[in-house]
């Protein structure tokens, strides 16, 4: 799948993924009074809302973009019609021809972690049938739990010709609590392993989960393209911390890198360069509400809320050209 | 609701947690054939397969145990329709007057995590509507972010009067790769800090946490009955790990352990004092398939699978009696 994921970003010239993250102040009221009107305000007047946004969005950016990333927590608060709104979005989105990230950051053991990547990538076995729950192509992983968490993923990934993102450096204010603190360099080692931050412990260890899942090339599927020398298992390192993401680029190569931060959360298109390697690729910028609630920034005003999509979509070719600019591609 | 769960273990003398994991292998096959019989081999035959067998074992256990732990991976698989079957279990077993905590496992940052808080144990805002999605009363998140991912899950347990259970050390074998590690000591401190694995850092950030999260006392729902000293904010430590649990009980002492991994994945009745406070409370003890799948059991076998649900009873009243045993309650 990171090769369809590659192919796609070289197509759009575009190495931005979109984040679904519709939460309900971002949606134009004219989208939510006629959910309401349909519905009332229940559950699935907030699902069709989301539903009918994401719609408009996904129509605007489709050609200039690779891959959409809903974050299913802002539909899984809305209960079971929200799984249902998450459900079509990755349908329309397939539809649109993009590559969909599930942001679901799961992470459990063994039979536990096996049943959300069967849930999230892969078909559940109910009798004779192989039933696709949600079929996103990649999702997002924590790693807390160890290779126990991990490596159910990878057999689904391998499987199916799927992927994940693996959290390695978060890009929010709080992440170095616990990813930062200075892990022990290992004693009685010949020449003494030096202490390093427990991000570049993990990345070190989605490199070596990276090494046992690299594509099959030459891929049967045609869609998928050529093989681009990346594992299907890669990294999230937010675009808040480029210097800690020159650090991880070098210690995880063939690892594709998920930015997100970039945009709202402050990360800028000069900021980004250390995330990508020379070949020009290798790291994908997200971008949530900067896209899909841009209408609401002075900068898009003019759109009003009737032109949301089309404010997502001057908001996608800025991007695309800060980042073109700031990285050099 | 940290109290209501202490009542609870009081009135059943059982620091037992039943997991609701149902893996379809696990389900007797009277009840699949007639759930696929209704529904056919779909998502929707799988999730009637899922409600009925828990509907079981909920109906033979209520009256012996203080709260039931749904691990919604095992319904997540199932799509959509395990979605709505998971629901239906956590109404069910409110119905039965359990506590019940989602093993969800969940963790974002910011207005993510502050969704999944609200979708599980808060109330979602839909105009002029508040609407409880899933309506858990505990969930289990995972540290990894830092404050910026838990913080949002406290503000929603304050206001709803709920709790959370943070993973601080999981009971896997491989819990050990990021959680063990050993964080450097402060440098530069006075008298030096000693250098601490992980588990103890997030530990100790976990009590820091549930000072912040002290259920209110007296509390004006009659149901909560006392207040015993322990946070809403608890932690996850397993079972498998008995000598790191001692330390942990000591770090956290206002802090209720949930401990997974007795029974199946190796803890024993005596490997549970450490976690244990003197006042006799302080943890509960998770089981799941040791008891939802125990006429699996060559001990149980006698039950057979028409038994499934009395097979669990008579696994809980031996879980109950290991227990107090092992830890001399």
């Amino acid at each position: 799948m990171i090769n369809k994921l590659i192919a796609n970003i070289r197509k759009t010239n575009a190495p931005i993924v979109v984040g679904l993250d519709p939460m309900l102040s971002y949606i134009p009221e004219h989208i939510v009074k006629k959910a309401y009107a349909d519905y009332g305000e229940t559950l699935a007047g907030a699902a069709e809302a989301i539903r009918n946004y994401n719609r408009g969005i996904i129509d605007a950016v489709c050609d200039l973009i690779p891959a959409v990333k809903p974050q299913i927590a802002m539909y899984e608060q809305f209960g079971v019609e929200g799984m249902i709104a998450f459900k079509k979005t990755v349908e329309y989105a397939h539809e649109k021809g993009l590559v969909v990230i599930g942001d679901i950051k799961r992470g459990d053991i063994g039979s536990t972690s096996e049943a959300y990547a069967v849930g999230h990538l892969g078909k559940v076995a109910i009798g004779s049938k192989r039933i696709a729950p949600f079929g996103e192509d990649f999702a997002t992983v924590n790693p807390y739990l160890g290779s126990d968490g991990i490596k159910p993923f990878i057999k689904v990934c391998k499987e199916e010709g799927k992927g994940i993102f693996v959290l390695v450096k978060t890009s929010n204010p709080s992440s170095g609590e616990f990813q930062d603190r200075l892990i022990r360099g290992v004693s009685g080692s010949a020449d003494g392993e030096a202490d390093r931050p427990l991000y570049e412990v993990v990345g070190e260890q989605v490199a070596k989960w990276g090494e046992a899942c690299m594509p099959e090339a030459p891929s049967d599927d045609a869609d998928a393209g050529s093989s681009y020398g990346y594992s299907n298992v890669g990294a999230v390192v937010g675009a808040t911390y480029p210097e800690m993401g020159r650090i991880l680029r070098k210690l995880m190569p063939k690892t594709y890198i998920l930015v997100p931060g970039y945009g709202a959360q402050g990360g800028k298109g000069s900021d980004l360069k250390p995330f990508f390697n020379e070949d020009g690729l290798g790291a994908i910028v997200n971008s949530s509400r900067g896209i899909i609630a841009a209408y609401k920034q002075e900068k898009y005003a003019s759109f009003g809320p009737e032109g949301y999509a089309d404010a997502a979509r001057a908001a996608v070719l800025d991007m695309q050209k800060d980042i073109a600019e700031g990285v050099g591609l």
